[in-house]
């Protein structure tokens, strides 16, 4: 540290010390989820990628907790949301197989209980902002409204489930097909259950969201009242796209200039936490619901150590990363305590004190490593492919350190050119037995198969098949929302009725509703 | 920052401003080289693995510069410190093809300038402590002391290159089996020219070196002369071993617990230099050698993101780690900026003001990048791979982010098990014809290949292509040192002419070179 440095920092403490910042209830604290779209274990800075440039992870990274064993519950976008919004492995909530098309009728059933929820009687109000991907249903009756949010302005899905044409300022067309098909309406911007904008306008759409998000945390702070932002931003899943700010800035093409935009909204809604003097009274969680699309190439992300990606059940589809931050309360450095997007929910209700849903949950309350030093409860974990079906359940099982892997399959998400042939969408399901063994903590990239006769981890194989039985037998599956039948006057369009559908969706410049101007303070090119 | 951290730290400026610290010329600040060994571009904090814990390198890491493009001159040993000592590719001093065994009187050619040499005019002492590599040679003529070195202290070659029985405090056995073979004499470890132990006890050989390492940089301290210390640790190499502080404390196991080891040696010197104020006086590289030797499974490092490992020239063989930490005059962060080992002697000529040695030189002075934020004058890189003859010359060849393969082959030291075909050893040499291309910015892990018939860096190939043919035509290949016929009598023996040879070859306790003792400050538990 030089000098100066150090004298204008504790200047800053003798001018503002925090006893006179604004302050929350220490019982109710805010909450952000910021949800990162395919982003992969090594894409950004704190993980080691080597070009890719996250000044605002990294500040993040540097004054939070980096877990380094974390795993979201899926390894495809729907499940992973379902698993992290209701603590529930997504077969009990139907968020399976695969992931919800909005043309399909089904939805996150609305008897599940979401974090938004289970925060209502504790006196948050709560936003969903970004990608939602839970359905959309008739009537938009599964969208961010039905679950718990008072505020909501997002896509029903990714962009590539829409048509979208220029994806990066100033004209450059996007780069993936699904973007260019006559498949879907041009993409509805939804306020609320209320379609805002379409086709929307892909270059403008982050600083909608962020001035939603700042607006909702300004007014929430306004009425001292705690809040629940949760912000999934549609970087870095294809079709890939950056606005002005953004847009030609990175050293990693088209696939970084959406990771710097990413990181732009994480800077964003940190500075209007930062501004409101919250950031003490403020539960920050950055993860991703799933590893890198690798069959993008160089528009995919990067597992860095880990095998394979997106839509398998090896470390790159699920090991994701993870940064929780909360100044004063967890001690910034890096953890390896054994985590997952299940034990948000659990954690959210333990710092809150709101009342834990009474159904099964699958999390477990992270806190003990959090706050106090311990080891995680945690010590097993289920991986379920997104194909799951009653008959195969979990693929793998974590143990503390040790993976025994009873299927292995690849996915087409994860490239049919893959080096590694076991990640090819090629490579059918293959039943392992005895199960494959890697130590994860020695081995996290699973090169190094121990499962040999004489394995000194033989009593620890065993064991695991065991829990493997025993969990598979008790989980319950809940009808699948995913695969009920297509019906295209499902899509979403703001101009119902008109000829030709889906093309004729359009309403751009709709009034009814406005979005929330950016302070002056964007314009100083934080 | 918490306000006690930040107030703790003013205090010790208040009290010890700057400027009433120790402080040697500003043209010649100390130097320290600290080498790795076979430690992959993933295995450490900085560079993202999950569960390696080196503190001292998080540190040096946090107040340094984090290189995300660097390069080893080679891809094993020998040639890589070659390279580095002389700021030439390995062929110009004979270090070529593979490595240098010590029972063949082969070494670095006599007439070589090493950093140490070029910096003797300056008034630089010089100490070469760990292992060396370079050549033992007819009565250690090619040893340290022939090179430059005033103090030397380590083992001709690394471990691996000797008899050794236990590895691991407090009686673990070795595991790898070189280790175990009567090829060679016990290790006998150097001072100077002269053998002070054989065979070295391994658990202890760390303890040696560190207090070698921080007498010397005391010393100099006190007669205020500038000095060089190149410690080449043995860490992670096999056999990797630990010693009392660090065996069986790590999460990765015994690559784990050699990896703590290192990490500790860092912290020592690091320490050292920190006691005696000389922090903002020394220019502090940290590297590796080449990557990881992955035929060891879990006993051998991790490349991260990058493709293969040791013996290969894919990233994964030639990408490593490196931190370049110099209080005051370079601004902690990350640099992308492209540069190699071969470019540390003509920085250091920069900084020191000594003149270069009258040679061709491979290397570019990273000084505009390091000091004056501007981008590195390197624009290109050679990759030769360890068995370069003058019919191959140059695999492949950096030239900005673009990477173009000539030539690809596996190796032995890569696994025969890797699940990427192309690493394994019993992959032959292929030419591309066009050569493959690579964006190393967008694609480090050398997954997409670029060279189709319509692409836009079809100019670049070209370009390319011409300036590998006039870098290879112009590269004058020096007589092999490697490949002189062995002679089992060079072996070394500190009791030569003993029977039965060579495992008579024992002298415990040598008593005309003395430890110097570790200061009291060590037992603190640094």
């Amino acid at each position: 540290m030089t000098k100066h440095r150090c004298l204008s920092q504790c200047l800053l403490w003798i001018l503002f010390p925090p006893s006179f910042v604004y302050t929350l209830s220490t019982n109710h604290p805010n909450v952000v989820i910021f949800y990162a779209d395919d982003l992969g274990y090594g894409d950004i800075e704190p993980y080691g990628h080597p070009t890719s440039s996250t000044p605002n992870l990294r500040r993040l990274a540097a004054d939070g907790l980096v877990l380094t064993q974390f795993y979201s519950a899926a390894a495809v976008c729907s499940p992973s949301r379902a698993a992290l919004l209701t603590g529930r492995y997504q077969m009990r909530s139907g968020i399976y197989p695969g992931i919800i098309n909005v043309k399909r009728p089904g939805g996150l059933p609305l008897n599940e209980v979401t974090i938004a929820e289970m925060l209502k009687p504790e006196g948050y109000k709560s936003a969903a902002i970004g990608k939602w991907h839970l359905g959309l249903g008739n009537n938009s009756m599964y969208l961010p409204p039905s679950h718990g949010f008072d505020v909501s302005l997002g896509l029903p899905a990714s962009p590539a489930q829409c048509r979208c044409s220029i994806c990066f300022y100033p004209n450059v067309t996007c780069h993936s097909a699904p973007c260019h098909s006559d498949e879907y309406t041009p993409c509805a911007l939804f306020n609320g259950t209320k379609i805002v904008e379409q086709p929307v306008d892909l270059l403008t759409l982050d600083e909608k969201y962020v001035a939603e998000g700042r607006h909702f945390i300004r007014e929430n702070v306004k009425s001292e009242t705690p809040f629940f932002l949760y912000y999934a931003s549609h970087h870095t899943h294809q079709p890939q796209y950056a606005g002005k700010e953004t847009s030609g800035t990175s050293l990693r093409g088209r696939f970084g200039d959406s990771l710097a935009a990413l990181d732009w909204e994480v800077g964003q809604i940190y500075q209007e936490l930062e501004e409101n003097g919250i950031l003490d009274d403020t539960f920050f969680v950055f993860s991703s619901d799933n590893g890198p699309s690798l069959s993008l190439n160089t528009f995919g992300g990067n597992a860095g150590p880990m095998k394979c990606g997106k839509g398998t059940t090896y470390e790159g589809g699920m090991r994701v990363p993870a940064i929780i931050h909360w100044p004063g309360r967890i001690t910034p450095g890096r953890s390896f305590e054994f985590s997952s997007t299940l034990d948000i929910l659990p954690t959210i209700a333990s710092i809150t004190k709101a009342k834990l849903p009474a159904v099964t949950l699958d999390g477990y309350d992270m806190s003990p490593f959090l706050f106090d030093g311990m080891h995680s409860v945690r010590e097993s974990f289920f991986y379920y492919p997104p194909n799951v079906n009653t008959e195969y359940k979990s693929y793998a099982v974590r143990y503390k350190q040790y993976k025994a892997v009873f299927y292995t399959q690849g996915s087409r998400l994860s490239n049919r050119m893959n080096k590694d042939v076991d990640c090819r969408g090629s490579t059918q399901r293959t039943y392992h037995n005895p199960p494959m063994m890697f130590d994860l903590e020695q081995d996290p990239s699973e090169n190094y198969n121990l499962s040999t006769k004489h394995s000194p981890e033989k009593d620890i194989v065993e064991m695991i098949i065991q829990m493997r039985a025993d969990f598979d037998a008790r989980m319950v599956f809940a009808q699948s929302e995913t695969r009920k039948p297509k019906d295209d006057s499902l899509m979403p369009c703001c101009n119902r009725g008109c000829i030709p559908f889906p093309s004729c969706c359009h309403c751009i410049g709709n009034t009814s509703w406005k979005t929330p101007t950016l302070l002056d303070s964007d314009e100083k090119g934080f």
